[in-house]
């Protein structure tokens, strides 16, 4: 009786959330200590202390708007801390009516594929990517295109990419650092990728969009430089979260940056706006807003997950598991020892540790481990992951 | 170049959030205190002390749960108060599983939409109702079938509705108290329309669900019965908010209950949460799930709000204006004086005096101004409605 298009997506309900709800049941059974979760992006750092401190500033305040409405782009005085912040780190030239604020990333994803999608018209992405991708863009009956991956490198494959553009193309969506690889996208492939971009929007007639999907811009290592991607292509986009960046993933509070050089700017803009009161967001969190503006240049211990980045890495590296060293976010890809990535992923589950297919991310073959967890978490996965590869016959 | 379907609700963006929009604009050229914004249900009385406490409270513990993810439906320990406080009013049998935590009531009306709409469906309501239901439908390629209004009583009109419904209906969307009448759906009502229903399930032999949207149940005055949907029709799905119960529009706080006698319940329940997830609403906003869960017995000062519909009601009442005196919510929907109701906010406007257009809520002649305001806006308003009536010769 349910809508038809639903039918298969609970069916196949989204593997990592699924993955999670088992881990917690696990945790009733076995004791949270014995179950070595790594399935979902579940920052294990707490938000920065200045969160608490804007809390409960704002509690005393007892200010009005505090619980209230306002337009549903969100505070302007919210929406100026964000760009002035922006345009302080980035050089980049935004003003607050850029800015809308959003339910999140995937809130902001959601909004902007309403405003801009046609049924049937695609979006093209980089396999290995975030699976609800295909949920946000058939929502609005378009299509993802995934460009096959590099899976030496894990850069976009441009060659493959310039392959599978057509006229059909709305949108390009990309995640960089990337889930699931960590990868940052080198500011070289960003330059073809674009370069394809710009040449095929002469050629068809019409504007490609960009779409950034970027909460974890401030998770990168190594001080690896991240490529603002407005100031490469001009019919970008880009959406934030603060879910990874202050460890708030439950308070559903990002931004689109909608900049006024995207092709018709106005019209995107407003269709943004509407989006975002139809879909029944209405507008971003209040309090949250006021929050994160308050919060604007803090960031969360990059330090912690960079230590846990180290001690997984090396610790599979140690027993063969092979894996490309991530730069980015706090996910490691690592290669499937056997073909069945799935199958896989039941075996670890054995071992009580709880890691995702890559299938799930369009990339069978690896697996995705999110070592956003405690840090002991990964000391006493370890000696569970030399079980497991004692089982698979990697090491004696 | 951006989607077809948002053209024109862009050029036709919600009149009332534009007229809000307006009045912040007039507020800072004449002054707030000279403008007097009927426009918007955004509340005016102050959150429950309680709010306050729960959030310091809820900070000073440090859980780590406090901003985290959890299961998409929400966090169980909070859906478990809620049913709790359910049955306990209504004499239901509510468990946590019937309860999804949602962004609001919107984002509940959203997710029920689009776990049950194929396109085409109908969703059948009456006028006068919300403007938006006709998006939040339309999201989802159902179309929204208003029956005609009862302007006498503004109860739905149950003939009407007989002649309406089909086996192209899929859900019955009703919402009591009233937004824009103040109507409280009397039970006399409640049974006829649910016979109707069932009389229809049977015929047609598909169930038709009913959605009752809910945000103003505890705004009633003079003690006014309103009926607990699900003891009248098992397949009823709630949607709430605390929106007005607890002055926290901003928040985007709300459920949405779906009953285990509800036709193909697991099917319901597990694309209500698929959809609440890839909407990209995630979860409901995790601290305010807690924050509520700590409040779920207070409810904001309806007292102030009497005390406003009453001087409004008794103050147009003198001046000439026709309206039913609500019984409900905090709106009072009156009868244009002027055929054009349009035409008749335009000519309000010249006094400051902000209402919205009845043919937003699909009854032209009427218009609806929001009494959810300081009380001196109502008193200070009078003697410009005084100057509006006498343009309009309504009094000498």
């Amino acid at each position: 009786m349910v809508s038809e298009k639903m039918v298969g997506l609970v069916k196949n309900s989204s593997a990592i959330r699924a993955m999670f709800e088992e881990g917690q049941k696990m945790a009733a059974i076995y004791g949270a200590e014995n179950v070595y979760d790594f399935s979902i992006g579940n920052p294990n750092v707490a938000p920065p202390e200045a969160v608490k401190k804007a809390i409960l500033e704002l509690v005393s305040e007892d200010s009005p708007r505090l619980h209230a409405y306002m337009n549903n782009a969100g505070f302007e005085d919210v929406r100026d801390a964000i760009c002035k912040s922006l345009n302080r780190r980035f050089d980049t030239q935004f003003v607050q009516e850029n800015i809308i604020m959003t339910v999140g990333a995937a809130g902001g994803l959601n909004v902007i594929f309403r405003a801009l999608l046609n049924p049937e018209d695609e979006v093209i992405t980089f396999a290995p990517y975030f699976g609800e991708y295909r949920s946000y863009v058939g929502n609005y009956d378009g299509k993802l295109v995934a460009v096959a991956p590099d899976t030496k490198t894990f850069q976009p494959n441009i060659e493959e990419f310039e392959k599978v553009i057509t006229a059909k193309t709305k949108a390009v969506l990309i995640n960089t650092p990337n889930n699931p690889t960590g990868v940052v996208y080198a500011e070289e492939t960003i330059k073809r990728l674009v370069a394809v971009m710009e040449k095929k929007q002469q050629e068809f007639g019409n504007p490609i969009y960009l779409i950034s999907d970027e909460p974890y811009r401030e998770l990168v290592y190594d001080g690896v430089f991240v490529p603002y991607l407005t100031k490469y292509y001009k019919n970008t986009i880009v959406g934030y979260s603060f879910s990874k960046s202050l460890s708030l993933p439950g308070e559903r509070i990002g931004y689109l940056v909608i900049p006024k050089e995207v092709e018709d700017y106005n019209m995107v803009l407003g269709a943004a706006n509407v989006a975002n009161r139809i879909l029944g967001y209405v507008n971003a969190p209040s309090m949250f807003q006021l929050v994160v503006a308050k919060c604007i240049d803090e960031k969360t211990d990059v330090g912690y997950y960079d230590r846990n980045r180290e001690t997984l890495y090396q610790g599979l590296k140690e027993l063969g598991f092979e894996c490309i060293k991530p730069e980015g976010a706090f996910y490691l890809f690592v290669k499937s020892p056997i073909e069945d990535d799935k199958k896989f992923c039941e075996i670890a589950k054995k071992y009580n540790l709880l890691i995702v297919a890559g299938s799930n991310f369009g990339c069978s073959g690896f697996v995705r481990m999110a070592y956003c967890v405690a840090h002991d978490t990964i000391v006493n996965a370890l000696p569970k992951f030399r079980e497991l590869a004692k089982e698979l016959k990697m090491i004696a």
